[in-house]
């Protein structure tokens, strides 16, 4: 089991939430129930999130102390999941660093001016002011009592596809090229991005998250030689350097069954398993030293009652060969879903692991 | 090794392209180097192609039996690939069944009126007129002389996802509701377009084509359980509808490291591997009762000579420890690729599997 240093005991977090059954589950200890929560369960699945950013940019409401409280919480009243994730958005830090990124609806993330092996690593400034985002933090926990808020961030590599691609893509051509033709420069922006991203996870943990997850939502484009060559360093250094705040770390990417028993490092406490791949199997692989976190098919959600509760079933009793299990969707909610779905789905695993 | 039935000794494929690297490769008799074609090699990357294709939709070019040959024909002229590909669209059998479906630029194929469980198989019909097809495949084995002519189809999955969506989708969740909530009107309509796409392989087949491809191109978003369940019995009915007919067929899907193993199906005779999977690993999953075909990242074409020819060698040394191996990418050649480099891709695996 990798070792969690402590945090001051002084420090809020270290028994606000180390009771709860997200923080007990990722640590691998025993709980009574499986706890569970839902990539992009703030989003647009909700109709009081749509109603609330109706005529706001995202980058602007991820960016504004109200609306990122209002919205993280949403999802926490409506469904009772055991965890609040922050609403925010991957680029967020890059746009904080002085990139010009937006987030276009049913777009994604657009880069206005890519960047390219020549400038590389010196457009990566230092992350500028996000006290909007903490302050949300704080009055988030402060609201959360008990329940913990998870953090998080984009990892190094997708990151680095946003910003050489300039948007979301499907070969990640340009990346890969930029990553073989010139490892050297491609190694010093994936650093840079790792430094940034490191700085924004603390700042998340220090506000008062009480876990961090690093999304790695690209990496399953990769075959394994070349993410652990160029890719997993700087996802561990990321990792490693909130180690000193004791918080659990879980690591998650999308179509990364080549890559789970790569991502399972010790710098991690729990990582993620996509829907792809079996929850046994991915047990198996990542092994008795972490927990794991997933993975309903998302898809599932739109299939009626009985196929949602016999697939979560099965994954609940998957899971229990783990050394922890986190119960979640393989990746995130998909907007039409619908929310009394999620609702319901949350009542019978609660209702599931009481048995 | 799986055994593939005689053509009658008179069909002229018997003899015709039974020498060739390609064919001999696929059945795992000894070849004197390596083979190589690339999956899209006719299209978008071709300058000669993009004039051609100036003004004409993607669906008269796939019905026009010049366009066919020329196009077909272009890049074996230009890169002194080892096999010619047909060029087509999978959604071309949908086409001549009656179903609305057209090949918008830059989107793909859309279906005026997706499928639902109402309806289901009684859309799908008969496979009407191909002649313009037919009569292209005659004039290029004519053409081809040894050089094999590969036909294709799209899987069942592939093409269900195509008509309950509508369009291409990122997720499949209609898709997947539908499968798991109206399994035994999926099973209808997957053996529905099985049957299609057999009679559109076996028309491909008998008009000249040495080896057939079937492309499941979506199957990579479904876990291997589901997959075995509900997709495989109709792709095996689909390769096994043409066995009678001996030509070697491939079958080849994206982001299939978890199914390589039930894709090895005795009704094959090559498994396709994609650029996440190490080919070595590939070959392992798939066997020794297949041969492979694969497998370099079509991003690796934008990362100069030195990565191409040193990642091609790495696979053609991998390959060598298959029952038998075709070279080709890990996916379609992507639209902006330098003709140039596929050119010299071919020029360099030529000379490497001569030494």
């Amino acid at each position: 089991m990798s070792e969690i240093p402590a945090l001051p005991p002084e420090h809020p977090l270290q028994t606000r939430t180390a009771g709860s059954p997200i923080i007990r589950a990722a640590r691998g200890e025993p709980v009574e129930r499986t706890p569970v929560w839902f990539m992009r369960q703030a989003g647009r699945s909700l109709p009081e999130y749509r109603a609330l950013r109706e005529g706001v940019d995202m980058m602007t409401a991820c960016n504004t102390t109200d609306l990122i409280v209002e919205i993280t919480m949403q999802p926490v009243r409506r469904h009772g999941v055991d965890a609040a994730i922050l609403f925010s958005d991957i680029v967020v830090p890059l746009r904080a660093a002085g990139i010009d990124v937006e987030i276009q609806p049913g777009v994604g993330p657009v880069v206005a001016d890519p960047v390219t092996t020549s400038d590389g690593v010196t457009r990566i400034g230092a992350l500028g002011d996000i006290s909007q985002i903490e302050a949300a933090i704080q009055m988030l926990t402060r609201e959360l009592a008990d329940k913990p808020l998870i953090g998080f961030c984009g990892a190094p590599f997708t990151l680095a596809s946003y910003l050489i691609e300039g948007g979301p893509s499907k070969d990640h051509a340009k990346t890969k090229a930029f990553m073989w033709s010139e490892p050297a420069v491609w190694h010093d922006l994936l650093a840079a991005l790792s430094r940034l991203c490191g700085e924004f996870l603390r700042a998340q943990i220090l506000a008062g998250a009480s876990a961090i997850q690093v999304f790695d939502s690209w990496a399953g484009a990769l075959a394994k030689p070349d993410y652990e060559t160029y890719v997993l360093p700087h996802s561990r250094a990321l990792l490693d350097s909130v180690a000193d705040l004791g918080v659990p770390r879980i690591h998650f990417g999308v179509g990364t069954g080549e890559l789970l028993t790569s991502m399972a490092v010790p710098e991690c406490e729990v990582v993620g398993v996509d829907q792809r791949v079996r929850l046994a199997d991915g047990i198996t692989r990542i092994g008795p030293e972490h927990s794991v976190q997933g993975n309903l098919d998302p898809a599932a959600l739109f299939a009626g009652e009985d196929v949602v509760h016999s697939r979560a079933a099965e994954i609940v009793a998957a899971g229990a060969n783990a050394r922890g299990h986190i119960f979640n969707l393989g990746h995130g909610v998909l907007p039409p879903t619908d929310p009394a779905v999620l609702t319901n789905l949350v009542a019978f695993l609660h209702e599931q692991s009481d048995r």
